[in-house]
C-alpha cells in the first residue's frame, strides 16, 4: 500500500496501528513524522480515548490531534466478521502492527503473534504494554503515572523532604513510544536482511528502569537508594539552577576546565587553587558550599546579564523557560520545532515538531492534520477491492 | 568489520563513536544492546569525561561503565597525522558516524559532513548536540539541565509556588540519543533502500519540546503556559498520588469505566451517578474534591491493602518505589532489566537492561564490560592490517 505524499525516510512502509492515547499513538506519530503511512484502526464506539481527553478547541481535543497528525483512520470492530476480514486483508499488505492493549487481549480476538507470525513471516508485531508480555505483573494495567511511580523516576525526582513529585510530561508513555519505535526499526533491519518479522515487546515499566540512569549505579554500588535533589545534578558540581539578583540560571560547568572559566567570568579567580575543588569529585562533595559561593556573586545582575557574561566565557548556562517561553525561543523556531497542523475540523493548531533532522528529506513545517474518526474508510476498502 | 559476539538484529554494523559523557554514548548503548560492534574513539588524555564521573568503585567509574558496556576502545589523537590515518580507515569501513561535540568541531578537524559524505557516499553520520547545527544559538554548549531548563520540562515538573525541579535523571541527554538512535535506524532504512548515507542532526533542546506532550497544546490553545502540577496528571482524573493509611499510592483511573470499577472497589458507589463528576473533562475541573473524596476512603487502610482490592477491581494503580525498591521488583527482574556486566577491572556492576525485547533475538542477561582506554588498539589495527 503505497502513500505518494510521503518524502521521509520510512516512505513505502505501511504501519497498522491499533494503539490508544498515548504510548502507541507517539510511537505511530515518530513513524509517520519520518514517512510511514499509518493506518489508525480505532473502535467505532468513539474511536481513540484521547479523542476526549484535553485540553479542548469546541468540541475537538487539540491533544488528539497533536499525537494523531499525517495518520489515516478506520473504525473497525474486531469482533463483527465484516469488519474482521478487512482487518485481514489489512493484515497482508502491512509491514507493523502496533497495539497497546494489555498483554491477551490480541489472542482473545484471535490475532495472537504465534497466529500472524504463522500467516504473515514478513510481519514485525510491536506490542507496548504496561509492564511487558511476560513476568508475574503482565497481565496488570497500567498508565503513565503508574509506572512512573513503581521505576523510581519519582524517588529521585523533587525536593528532598518534600512531597512525590511526578514528571510534569507523561514519560513513561513516551519512553516506551521511544524504544518500540526503536525495536520496530531495528526489526525492519533484521527483516532487510533475513526477510523474517518478529514481535517487539516493550514495557513502559522497563522503560522507566532504562532512563534511570547513574541512579542504578548509584543504587547497586552503595546499596543505597538515591533520594530527590532538587534541582542540580546528583554527580557533577556545578550542574543546577542557582539564584540571580532576578530569577534562577542554571549553570552547568561539567569539567574543570568549565569550572575554571566559571570562575574567571562570576570574578572568584581566587577559588582557582583552593584545594578542596580541584576536582568534579570533591566539588560535589562540597555542593552547598559551592553553590553559597556563587549565589554570592550571581546576585550582584539579573540574568541577562549573567547570560552574556558566562556565553562569552564559554559556560554552558540556560534560563528557566515556562512553555510558552520556550515554543517562542528563537532557537526553537529555527529548528521547526512548532510546527502547524489542524484539529480534525480544520481548525488551526500548532503542535511539536520532530527532533529527528535528515539531511536526505524534508522537515514539513506544516504536518497533515490528525484524522476523523473512519473518514479514510472509503479510500482503503477502494485499495482492498473491498 | 564483523563481530562474531552479537546476535542482535544489528549484527554487522559498524559505528564510530566520537561521542562523551551522555547523550551519544547513550545512543551507542542502545545500538551496542541490540548487536550493533560500537568502536569508542576516545582522547589519549584520559579518554571519555564520563571516565571520571561517579559513582566510582575503587578508581573505577560506574557511570561510565554502565553506559559503555559492550563497546570496544580506541584512544586516537585526531589532530595527529598517524591517528588520523587510523581514523580514515575506521571511516572507509564504518556503517554510522556519531558525535556529540560542539557544531563546527568535525569541521575544523577536517572530517565535516560535505568531505565525509563525498568520501564515503554510504556513511551515516549522525550529530547530537546541544541546540543542533541550524539556527542562530547552534554554536552554544549545552549540558543536559540547561536544555531541561530552556525547553520548558522544568517548569512543568514540581509543585505550585515551589522551587524549580530538575527530572531526576538527565533526561535532556537520553532523550536526544533516544531520537538520534532512531534517526540512525531510520537513515540505515533509507540506505538500504537506495544505497544513499546522510546527516542526522538531533538537539538536545529539540528533543525536550518533542516530549512536552499535552503541555504544547495546552499552551498553543489558550496561550497560557502551564505551571506545574505535583504528583497528578494535567488533564485526567483521578490520576495523581493519593494518601493512603501509611503512605502514597499512584492511582490511574484514565476512562469513566475505571472511574466507576474505582468507585465501587473503594465503597463509594453514591459518587457514580454523581453528575458533577460525570466526564473526565468534569472530574478534572474537580480534582482537588476528588482527592479528597478518595483520601477519606483509602485512609482506612495501608497500601498493600489497596493494591490488592484495586488490582481485584481492575484499576490501574502502583506504589512509589524509590530505586532500590524498583530494582529489586519481582517484575523488574523479570523482565531482566537489570543486567550484569563489570567494571573495566572486571569488578562486577549490575546495570540497566535493554528494554527492547525481540522474539528473534536473545536478551542476554550478561552484558559484555566496559573497555579500558585503548583496550582494543592492538585488535582494531590488525583487522585494518596498519
Amino acid at each position: 500500500m503505497s502513500d505518494t505524499h510521503s518524502t521521509g525516510p520510512l516512505k513505502g512502509l505501511t504501519i497498522l496501528d491499533l494503539s490508544r492515547v498515548l504510548a502507541g499513538p507517539y510511537c505511530t506519530m515518530v513513524l509517520a513524522d519520518l514517512g510511514a503511512r499509518v493506518i489508525k484502526i480505532e473502535t467505532p464506539k468513539g474511536g481513540d480515548d484521547s479523542r476526549s481527553i484535553g485540553p479542548f478547541v469546541g468540541s475537538e481535543s487539540a491533544y488528539f490531534a497533536s499525537i494523531n497528525r499525517g495518520k489515516q483512520s478506520l473504525a473497525l470492530d474486531l469482533k463483527a466478521d465484516a469488519d474482521r476480514a478487512i482487518f485481514e486483508a489489512l493484515l497482508a499488505r502491512a509491514d507493523v502492527l502496533v497495539e497497546n492493549y494489555r498483554p491477551g487481549v490480541m489472542a482473545r480476538l484471535g490475532y495472537g503473534w504465534e497466529r500472524l507470525h504463522a500467516e504473515h513471516p514478513r510481519l514485525i508485531y510491536a506490542a507496548a504494554s504496561g509492564f511487558g508480555q511476560t513476568g508475574p505483573e503482565a497481565h496488570k494495567a497500567a498508565y503513565d503515572m503508574v509506572v512512573q511511580a513503581m521505576g523510581g523516576i519519582m524517588s529521585v525526582t523533587g525536593h528532598p523532604g518534600g512531597p512525590p513529585t511526578r514528571v510534569g510530561t507523561s514519560i513513561g508513555d513516551i519512553t516506551a513510544g521511544l524504544f518500540t519505535t526503536i525495536g520496530i526499526l531495528a526489526a525492519l533491519r533484521h527483516r532487510s536482511e533475513t526477510g523474517e518479522g518478529q514481535f517487539v515487546d516493550v514495557a513502559m515499566l522497563d522503560g522507566q528502569i532504562a532512563i534511570l540512569e547513574n541512579a542504578v549505579a548509584r543504587t547497586t554500588t552503595t546499596g543505597v537508594a538515591p533520594g530527590p535533589l532538587g534541582a542540580r545534578h546528583p554527580s557533577i558540581t556545578p550542574f543546577a539552577a542557582y539564584q540571580c539578583q532576578d530569577a534562577p540560571l542554571v549553570i552547568a560547568a561539567g569539567n574543570d576546565g568549565l569550572w575554571a572559566s566559571l570562575l574567571d567570568a562570576l570574578g572568584l579567580t581566587g577559588l582557582k587553587t583552593n584545594p578542596r575543588f580541584a576536582t568534579n569529585a570533591l566539588r560535589t562533595e562540597a555542593a552547598d558550599e559551592i553553590a553559597t559561593l556563587l549565589e554570592a556573586a550571581l546576585a550582584a545582575h539579573p540574568v541577562a546579564h549573567w547570560l552574556v557574561v558566562l556565553e562569552k566565557a564559554g559556560v554552558p548556562c540556560g534560563p528557566l523557560h515556562d512553555v510558552k517561553q520556550a515554543l517562542a525561543h528563537p532557537q526553537v523556531k529555527a529548528r521547526n520545532m512548532l510546527i502547524d497542523t489542524e484539529l480534525p475540523d480544520g481548525t488551526p493548531l500548532k503542535a511539536a515538531g520532530n527532533p529527528v533532522k535528515l539531511s536526505a528529506h524534508p522537515d514539513p513545517a506544516t504536518r497533515p492534520r490528525a484524522p476523523r474518526l473512519d473518514e479514510h474508510r472509503e479510500t482503503i476498502l477502494k485499495e482492498l477491492g473491498l
